[in-house]
């Protein structure tokens, strides 16, 4: 089942309500856009790719929700929906990414076809939108096999946050490269950070884990360092919600500290992402904003069934960092992996997609 | 009120149950040498200076225990106990320190007073029990004293679990350094790693910080790495379970991360510990043993009042982990400030007292 999905009965957009994992596997259907910008704002929806293909079809939701007469005041509304639905979260740049890509479609067919009726612009909307979810999909995949190079037999591998099928359409991203490798026979064992606030590791990595038959324990995130330093880990993974001009990842907080323990032990750290999460408009990581979210997310804690902070307690939450690029070893893309120099090689993956590591890899370009 | 204390009336050990806080402050009584073991491991009572006084008083409760009808019978029992004692939990050395300096004090009662009642016996322990524990309390004040100049107004700090008056017999070892600078009239902004999976920083260390007013936020311990990146935070504190010879600290899980992290940004990073947290019978830290707990601690969270982890989820819970001298600034003890090189200004802060940092600071022997 995909995380989200068009239906076409309800012309809703349904997905998974992430908030209620692993407790209770639900299906939303949400009717405007709105709905779709406030689901993903609360992270009924979230994964950098996820959010992008949801925006999308906030936009095809728009679109159905349109009373406007005429061409331009269509577009007026879905332009409108666009500034929305890209504000619903600031730092992952697939969301601006998914939308835009949508908006062009239609506009392409504004200009090229001048007779079309509204009817026909609503079908452009739908189709993009259904094409990024489609390829998506189709990314996690081939990402899976470009990363999987990268994964020995035995390997204990440390992953942050949640980057299965749940962050994306289908498969995933970093999840999905120890999915693939899991389906090739390779003998794996995942610590699963946590992920605090929000737990997106000990609520929905564990619980795709425990579905695809992989074997993990789950960790807090403070003591990924532990592991590293140990010699219990041999490779660190995690995605990215944006990837700048010069490899800086921006990723789910914490990622940094991660990154930064791993370097520290020489363990090899990947960044899985498909290249619709470079944003090469950025000189380095320092121009990414970052999302800060409501504390109530880090003080709601319960422990032996009682609130956590005392009264009156403040809180600070950021939910992303920014690993310099001098802490990742390879970011993998749905175009091959790509080493440092990251400032040259991302330009010429996302071009070429055909810069692979050195070694018995072969990168294939999924332009080809 | 001290966290720990003898009743002389119930002749109990008394001590608050800080499993309980922040919802309720509660005072629990222990009347046996075996309570006193379990409280310790069950975190009743936590922080290494305060299991330390705990484990002292616990031989009070074994000599009042012990039926013993000669001298020999009742160091037996009084050496029984304190295996036991000790044992208790791994990692922090205070226990072992404690325990084996009311034993000695024991045994020369016993070469020198060969006509010595066993209640003259008892009275010894209880004596120096009462001594450890209070002082404690002057230690951590001076801790206080010598940290505090390393402290500046208008400082933002990140501080790791709890380090205050809970985490000794009272005052505070690190965070007794911000309650001296704070009582100074330095204006401090302190932010509180809640420090999973325990959440010593945000039930205890937050709960202290209301208490004495200093302005503080609570974050999750993997922020920690963004707020230093972000150029908001002047200095790391923590305490220590144990330290090597070389400097290497052993304290609760997610230090190593965190002192990586302050390194990397160049923001200094202190230890403060009595030198009962020194043990120069280890060379560097990784003959430190380090306690793994009950998988419990990481699963049994709640979030939105559902147990987060799925079920059937397997955890890992290593309670410490190490941190390499390399990345701490200084070492604060009752007798001044340490600076590296460790190996050799730790043994003389223990001889002599009186390692000072170059500057205006003046260090003072405790035992002068």
């Amino acid at each position: 089942m995909r995380t989200i999905f068009w239906d076409f009965e309800k012309k809703a957009l349904c997905m998974i309500d992430q908030r209620r994992l692993p407790g209770a596997l639900e299906i939303v259907a949400l009717h405007t856009h709105l709905e779709v910008a406030e689901a993903t704002r609360n992270m009924t929806v979230r994964g950098a790719p996820a959010i992008g293909a949801a925006a999308a079809f906030g936009l095809v939701l728009a679109a159905l929700e349109s009373h406007a007469q005429s061409t331009a005041l269509f577009l007026a509304d879905l332009e409108a929906a666009a500034v929305i639905l890209k504000a619903s979260r600031p730092t992952a740049v697939n969301l601006t990414w998914a939308v835009e890509r949508v908006m062009k479609a239609l506009r392409q067919k504004v200009i090229k076809d001048q007779d079309a009726r509204l009817d026909d612009l609503r079908l452009v909307v739908l189709t993009e939108a259904q094409c990024i979810a489609d390829e998506d999909v189709a990314i996690n995949k081939r990402m899976g096999e470009h990363g999987s190079v990268l994964i020995d037999d035995g390997d204990t591998i440390i992953h942050h946050c949640n980057t299965g099928a749940l962050a994306v359409v289908d498969w995933g991203t970093a999840l999905g490269v120890i999915r693939t490798a899991h389906e090739q026979g390779k003998r794996l064992h995942v610590l699963v950070d946590e992920t605090r606030p929000c737990l997106q590791g000990s609520r929905l990595t564990a619980w795709e884990l425990e579905q695809y038959g992989i074997p993990y324990e789950i960790i807090s995130d403070n003591m990924a360092g532990y592991f590293l330093r140990s010699g219990q880990v041999q490779k660190v993974l995690f995605g990215a919600d944006r990837i700048a001009a010069n490899g800086d990842v921006a990723n789910k907080i914490g990622t940094y500290m991660l990154a930064l323990a791993a370097h520290d032990n020489g363990i090899p750290v990947y960044s899985v992402a498909p290249t619709s999460s470079i944003d090469l408009s950025l000189v380095d990581g320092s121009f990414i904003p970052i999302e800060e979210r409501d504390p109530e997310e880090v003080l709601g804690l319960q422990f032996h069934g009682e609130r956590v902070a005392p009264e009156g307690a403040k809180a600070r939450n950021p939910a992303f960092d920014v690993t310099p690029s001098r802490l990742i070893t390879a970011i993998v893309t749905e175009n091959g992996i790509v080493v440092p120099p990251f400032d040259v090689n991302l330009r010429k993956n996302i071009r070429t997609g055909t810069i692979a590591i050195p070694g018995d890899h072969k990168a294939r370009s999924y332009k080809e």
